[in-house]
């Protein structure tokens, strides 16, 4: 037997105890005659102690113990007369009588510990010494606590988990898929599921009710910051629901993981904001609710000042960043290069300071009157002291910019407060959107998303104008999941498909089987799937999904640690019928 | 809304709320003034009423509806005067006021009940429609309380579930891997994993103590049948333990499960059984034991009798089948002809029938005398009225010929009950496997399996003759699970390698990231998985594993509702670096 305990289990109350336990050296420290020497396991860390009269030998051992080196010991508990109210074992210590190294271990290139020296690549290529660090293993342990949680809520609520393939059939339409290809089926390519989206659905017409599933899904995109080619969903879909139905039945899965894992509880239902109002609003489809600074619209009020940027902008809109007044020249010229910024895309800032006597100080200040600057601090509700921010420009693009400056002030102002969480439900998302590229229109959730009833009418008229029955919940400004209710009725789906330039037979070759599942008695259905990494980092307080997954991949899609993707055998490609191509360097 | 209650809901205490039920119409029939639908959901079956004289309009449209119809059903739940106790809405129906169609639907292709017309590949190919048949979806609804219960017993043990990556890096050793293309890194494959085991192993180095997950995975095989090329396993691997500590938890779930989900108690321990013991008395490694019928070897008794075949043969043994000396000549041809098949390969068999009298007659009469088959029958322990079988020659093959004879007459003898559940452990298999064609020796479990240390010394002057710390857990002749101790020990590693021939640059190549990271202290850890799959099949009382999965593969690989795989198009190739090459037909 290794051990009789855990090293974070032993308490006053087993002082005298005698106990074997086993883990891994975390550091050790010579005081006079003495020698002291952390051992660390999943579960806490204990002081072992060697004193040098009493065995002199086995203290020596001690001595030699380096870094992680894995060791057993077996001693007695005592009462530390120097407690460590830091450590849940801090009142004890263990008196080895018997040392044993299980394996000794070479330096690790970075320290085990919460604050690290490692850098981000050799972490990753160490990552099993990397997930040694209580700051990273407790990110793992919250993910088990949040997973097995979802899994009881949906479970109460009568959900079975199902699991759907992995090796499916390619689907053009959307993000690109990876593909497998089958040796037993020469020339032919699985693929790897970018959601079990056409599976839960046809899991509905199969009369499953209520499915879900924790499900890994691939998505063969450029990776830019904080996306992963392999990452989880908590999918869900339900049967003769409406959206009102799903609405609440996943705020109260939301409203669940928080009071178990935060102990937070949310008074009262989630914020509902249409999609117009947020991008009127916030300049986003996922609005930071956790301060206000909402968007003033200003075309109108900055009309007459012959200052021509504003004139022939065909938007012009404000925040007002409360007691910002005091901004330096510095800092305003910092915020007007974070606008400029190529990601941000603005080609200038605007600013009005609102002084404590009343006037107004603005970069615009020779084009308006202070009674002009004055309608505009009024209309954003600015007080003395308050700094009125304005950008101009095409009306989607300044929304934009507009909404990361919000953002970038409430950063600056400590109004995001990573403790703090504000929930809202988007809803109300345009069906479609136009590509001018492709000069169709393409659906924004996807092509089975219904429309809302009282917009049927508009799909013959203006479909740019249909709203959807599909639904982002957001939090922070991050979008934890979202759905839609699905057509069920074929006429409805083939009039979404002919919006969509589908061809009846490129409708036919994509989703033939859904469509043909659907003419046995599909029941009406919806559903919604949450990113479990970034619901876990939102829970985690952390700012990339990396740290709560176990073995994450870089920017590159590569594993550095077992340098996955890799070579394979000709022998292998022959058996598959693949030849590899040059890339023109 | 779209329902008020399921459809397996309503109970007399209901009886006069008004309700609202959605479902698929299982059946209706007319009788007299009166129509009777069934609706069903998920959750049971309803019967609908509709009376002609009371609304001729309604009636008449409930008389139009089509099996598998979508509908919506308001009305008052009655007390039925015609109870049906088979169902648990037996006692009420509903008298329907308003009726709604929700979907048509086209007639299916084979009955939507328990017992169905519909052959395999129809079924198949219309998935979502086999799915609603009570007999299957039952078998998803007790894999997901499988489910949960494995997840609820290992939290309870803290052990933590980790999602190890899909996209991984190929090992040549062991089965076929699947491999995907890599885009971003041209002319480079990640692989699926075969099972989670080196992550898993690369977990116990980071600390993580107890590990299991839920995991999918990937073997590229030719499919026998009752193989899937994607399965799933509950994998676990636990640190600072010793096999004996691996049994008695993964015994106690097995148990935990059996009682949750069968309400079966299992009084004592497993039964534990060497890998030799099982071979010896039963030929096999997998024994089933719901019944004994265990070989004895006859090869010393057999001596002298100058019958040829058994004096040439390195193997004789016998069965005894309790009270089947009256098998008749033609049953005793069947049970030749079964042994003679390819599949089991046996050259004949020696019957000895125990007559009431206390005589015998064998097959063999000419060569022995009635005592020499009496100290056959004393042997076996066989009463008047039994009937023993005989085979001989190689030991292996004939052993597992036996086997087959063996599980052929518990079958016949009604003996192998889906409902008796015998479970035992069999341990101390061989660390290592000779492979005659390759003339060297595989792991037998995996390269990593320790050996038992009172072994160690075997491993320079006989390593086939080293057991393993290795073990199955085996329930009526199927394997649901196994695993081993690992070796943590670098020297007895390099030792283990040398042994099965690999060099040093292959051990590298292969397995260099685990061994590099055992070098940064490993602890002692072992683990075992069981396959899901078989798991709830067994619980299921299934023969095949295919229809506790959702979405399962045909023998060639294919999933024939969705038609995968499938050709991709040549963009897709070219972004890969791909060309196809025409097999040779």
């Amino acid at each position: 037997m290794y051990r009789t305990h855990t090293c974070g289990e032993l308490r006053i109350s087993d002082v005298e105890k005698i106990v074997t336990l086993s883990g891994w050296v975390q550091r050790s420290r010579k005081m006079g005659g003495m020698t002291f020497v952390d051992v660390r396991d999943r579960y806490g860390i204990t002081q072992l102690v060697f004193n040098q009269d009493m065995n002199t030998d086995l203290c020596d051992k001690a001595n030699k113990l380096g870094r992680e080196w894995v060791i057993q010991a077996t001693g007695t508990v005592l009462a530390r007369s120097n407690k460590n109210t830091n450590l849940p074992t801090g009142e004890i210590e263990l008196m080895v009588d018997e040392l044993n190294i299980i394996n000794a271990a070479e330096t690790p290139p970075f320290t085990i510990e919460d604050e690290t020296d490692g850098g981000d690549d050799i972490r990753m290529k160490y990552r099993y010494l990397d997930l040694r660090r209580g700051s990273v293993r407790r990110n793992l342990e919250l993910r088990h606590k949040i997973t097995m949680a979802v899994r009881q809520y949906l479970d109460k609520q009568n959900f079975i988990e199902v699991e759907t393939p992995i090796l499916i059939g390619s689907t053009p339409e959307g993000a690109r898929d990876f593909v497998v290809p089958s040796r037993m089926n020469p020339g032919e390519f699985y693929a790897l599921p970018q959601s079990p989206q056409l599976f839960k659905q046809l899991l509905m017409v199969a009369g499953f009710d209520r499915y879900f599933q924790i499900a890994k899904c691939f998505r063969d995109e450029d990776l830019r910051a904080d996306r992963q080619p392999e990452f989880t969903q908590i999918d869900c879909e339900m049967s003769f629901v409406e959206q009102e139905d799903v609405l609440l039945n996943f705020e109260g899965m939301a409203k669940y993981l928080f009071k178990e894992i935060k102990n937070i509880d949310f008074e009262g239902d989630f914020v509902r904001m249409t999609w117009a109002d947020a991008m009127k609003n916030y300049g986003s489809d996922k609005p930071d609710l956790r301060f206000g600074m909402t968007f003033v619209e200003l075309k109108d009020l900055t009309a007459g000042g012959d200052f021509i940027v504003f004139d022939s902008a065909d938007y012009v809109a404000a925040i007002c960043a409360t007691g910002c007044a005091s901004y330096t020249r510095k800092q305003l010229d910092e915020l007007t290069d974070f606008v400029k910024r190529p990601q941000i895309g603005a080609k200038g800032l605007v600013y009005v300071r609102c002084e404590a006597d009343g006037s107004f100080k603005s970069s615009v200040d020779k084009f308006y009157t202070q009674d002009h600057l004055k309608t505009w601090a009024e209309a954003c509700n600015a007080k003395p002291g308050d700094l009125i921010l304005i950008l101009c420009g095409d009306e989607m693009k300044t929304q934009k910019a507009l909404c990361e400056l919000r953002l970038e002030m409430g950063s600056r102002l400590g109004l995001r407060d990573k403790n703090v969480f504000a929930p809202l439900w988007v809803i109300d998302f345009p069906m479609f959107e136009w590509d001018e590229e492709s000069q169709r229109y393409f659906a924004m959730h996807h092509p089975f998303t219904s429309p809302k009833p009282e917009d049927i009418p508009l799909l013959e008229s203006n479909p740019g104008a249909v709203r959807a029955n599909a639904y982002d919940m957001v939090i922070n400004g991050v979008e934890l999941g979202g759905g839609s209710i699905r057509i069920f009725d074929s006429k409805l789906q083939s009039k979404a498909f002919d919006i969509m330039g589908f061809t009846r037979e490129r409708a036919e070759s994509q989703f033939g089987f859904l469509m043909n599942a659907f003419k046995f008695g599909a029941p009406p259905h919806g559903g919604l799937a949450f990113g479990l990494d970034r619901f876990v980092s939102m829970l985690a307080g952390l700012d990339s999904i990396r740290d709560c997954m176990a073995f994450p991949k870089n920017n590159s899609g590569r594993d550095v640690m077992c340098d996955a993707p890799s070579r394979i055998d000709n022998a292998q490609l022959e058996e598959l019928y693949l030849e590899l191509k040059q890339p023109n360097k």
